[in-house]
């Protein structure tokens, strides 16, 4: 007679607990303006349906979904000429010896003589390597740790795209921890994905390309080569101490360039505009440190995401069209340093999930405008050729969101019913990327059969840092490969 | 005959480099979806005309416009029951020592409770200041300086609303530079305005109130008692670690303190959006470390500026009327910090200017709903109250943005012509006021006699620091004199 006397305040309190949660979590209201949310279901759950829920089952603790987001630092320097100020940083900052890091490409650009003759005026010792490989493989990561190493600079300046900031950032982990193994910090489950708990030494950034937002997050990307496969590493003491956005530094960029890398902007922001929301992600982290930096949608992303995807859709077409037009060139970079800080703090999904297999297993296409002799699918065209079926797929996740979406890509929203958004943003894509120019309109553009769809499957199903933010996607492995193998299908040809 | 050649070429050079400048600067395009831009003369300036008047006249350093800005980092953490995380924070930076700051009201709330409890669980030794002033004075900022010397904590922890973090910053900033002078870093030119050099402990801020958002921004604001002004430190370097935004530490708020700090997030909002644009200020900085905090409206803080606009204007009303409405209260927190990322990167200007003397020389007010023995005027009601003269005045600055302002408030702005912005600003801000309840209709609501005016003009002038960002204020001495005398005049009385 006595105990359910005491578990009735006990379950009082647990009840009240979660009342106080569940008020302020369910439904996540979106502070954006046009104030879409991210729940499909239209009837609000009652107080008494979450009660039932949360109280009719024990709670698993790796089953808790999160409850608080993390916005991650980010220091930006935006401005035409700012690039002479890096000299001056790294002697605010007392750098003694700094490690530049480059391509054979942008080692002969204006970029690289203003960071040079910045360090040189500050009387700053330096050594450069410029051997990094466009699009990096382990192996050419492995070679510029080589060289980082034996130097041990107390400050990296990395001076270039996405590959030459992502080498950079992984020079630095390894230089800080001279005794791990290569895939100690590699993501799960190709690597170990330990943590970095160290403090990494200071990164100053400067892209010469509008793409990867690379100067703004904790990810790097290389391709595995021993696996076939595309992967990273992420963290945010990855993250560069500081990116300098000059957009006189993105001027160098061929057409085809802008184009390529402007889209993986559009992804960016797209994917990380309707990724799930923070607070449908398990499990919730025991220790702040474990809250990944791919924390999916939240308030704060959002108002990224959804400004980058806004710049993208106006200036990215007249950015390729007139390399002249110098205002669109400069919102194209401002927008891929906010797209980054919105999926650098959301994370991306199925798009960029399925597009490291499509470069990885490139059957052979070489990009038109791309002056390389190796066969290579620009990163943004890869993630850009799943796109109208991925959008299709994940519309009634969140109908609203990609209405707003639809609506950004100057489509009269008005009439849209909510079950038919996701075609209409689908082709609102197609036609985007058509009106671009030089876009392959499918895998079979690439080169890719139907009986390649199998092997791209696979080599998609390892990305699960990324596939865990797809909106829809279904969490038994069976099922998942299923819809990806539907995705891929679908994305075979969009002419 | 030779000079004449050698210096045609060198003329060129200087027109060529003026003109990549001027294409990006001029205008400066606002990313904003509605891309109101900051120029309020119609006509295009031709290249020719900024070629002439960069060429007519010898170029004098300190005069020159500023070309870059910079957005400097602040990581927030956003949830329900985030406080609890703290103690993991402190473990996972290894600090061992804590100097936790709060005010003897809040050291009874459930915030702190929170807080205590996470670092006794992960064993973390720590002190409590529990003595700040509300509304900081020098003296106060000295005796909790005079608390942590001795103790020499290897961080800090704050706890409460702006008057706590910003004591905080300031004690972290003179346990560091232990040997300072108080007066070398306050802001010139009632201090000297010392540049932070040096790093300091970590910081880490918990808000318990939605307003000041000072958890993310460099700034510390304090009553000069011997000179009778409200002035402060302000350097990147006072930035907190992490903001912990916790949404049940702000439920404790009285009505009136959510309607006071409230209105401190709109016009951080406001004023931020419309402050003159970082490319119109000057000087432009000869090393990045000079460059302000405050360095004027940019394209990010623009983003962050017009999202807390709009989220203040519609749950300020819900969350001062209903303790219960915890979704505005939520939304409320979201927008102060959000604010505060906006104004730490742009500044704010004359009514904030003016707050500090309204404050200093209260002659005796006491806001209903403050349960304090002394008088006062909470800071959000000092700053709106001269509001309605303020929007009037520097609409003509940029009626773009105010009309992007009025329709933030709800206003149809489709027949408003752009002479008339102003008023009609001013009179949604009025409305918006007297709708909230509670609020002082202007300064002779505070007490204020019109003989005071002068006084408040003279305690007004020293605020350089944000005046230098007000739109359309002469730069003139008794010129800006005579115009701060008409705002004030026209302040006192909107009932």
């Amino acid at each position: 007679m006595v105990a359910p006397i005491r578990v009735a305040p006990s379950a009082a309190n647990r009840a009240l607990n979660l009342l106080r949660t569940v008020q302020y979590t369910h439904p996540p209201s979106c502070p954006c303006h046009s104030n879409p949310n991210h729940h499909h279901h239209h009837r609000t759950p009652t107080l008494a349906d979450h009660v039932r829920r949360h109280m009719s089952t024990p709670i698993d603790p790796s089953r808790q979904k999160e409850y608080a987001f993390e916005m991650a630092a980010s220091s930006i320097r935006f401005g035409p000429s700012a690039t002479k100020e890096v000299g001056m940083d790294f002697a605010n900052m007392k750098a003694k010896r700094v490690c530049v890091v480059t391509d054979k490409n942008v080692s002969q650009l204006d970029a690289m003589k203003q960071a040079i003759e910045g360090l040189s005026r500050e009387g700053i010792e330096f050594t450069v390597f410029d051997n990094v490989r466009i699009e990096p493989k382990d192996y050419s990561i492995k070679e510029a740790i080589a060289f980082a190493k034996p130097y041990n600079p107390d400050a990296f300046l990395a001076v270039g795209g996405g590959s030459v900031i992502d080498t950079a950032k992984l020079m630095n982990l390894y230089t800080v921890y001279p005794d791990a193994e290569f895939l100690d910090f590699v993501n799960a489950p190709l690597g170990k994905g330990r943590p970095v708990d160290r403090k990494l030494k200071p990164l100053v950034a400067v892209p010469t390309t509008a793409g990867t937002g690379s100067e703004t997050t904790g990810t790097a990307i290389f391709d595995l080569v021993s696996k076939k496969a595309k992967t990273g590493i992420a963290h945010r003491n990855l993250k560069p101490t500081l990116g300098i956005c000059d957009p006189l530094n993105t001027r160098t960029m061929p057409s085809a360039v802008h184009a390529a890398s402007g889209l993986d902007v559009l992804f960016h922001s797209l994917e990380s505009w309707t990724a799930i929301p923070y607070n449908e992600r398990t499990p919730r982290p025991t220790n702040p440190i474990n809250r990944p930096a791919y924390q999916g949608a939240n308030p704060i992303s959002d108002i990224f995401s959804l400004q980058a995807l806004r710049s993208t859709i106006q200036y990215l077409p007249r950015a390729v069209k007139d390399p002249e037009d110098f205002e669109a060139q400069s919102q194209m970079l401002l927008a891929a340093t906010l797209a980054g800080v919105g999926f650098g703090n959301a994370g991306v999904h199925l798009c960029h999930g399925m597009s490291y297999p499509i470069a990885s297993q490139n059957p052979g296409y070489k990009h038109a405008g791309y002056a390389v002799d190796d066969p290579v699918i620009p990163h943004g065209v890869s993630v850009a050729v799943t796109a109208p079926a991925v959008f299709r797929f994940t519309a009634a996740s969140n109908p609203d969101r990609h209405l707003a979406a639809a609506e950004a890509f100057g489509i009269d929203i008005s009439n849209v019913k909510r079950e038919s958004v996701g075609e209409v943003l689908s082709e609102a894509i197609v036609k985007f990327l058509a009106e671009l120019g030089d876009q392959p309109l499918g895998l079979k553009g690439l080169g890719f059969k139907s009986s390649d769809v199998e092997s791209l499957v696979e080599g998609t199903i390892p990305q699960k840092r990324v596939l865990m933010l797809a909106p829809n996607l279904n969490e038994e492995l069976e099922a998942e490969k299923a819809e990806l193998r539907g995705l891929l299908e679908q994305s075979m040809d969009y002419s």
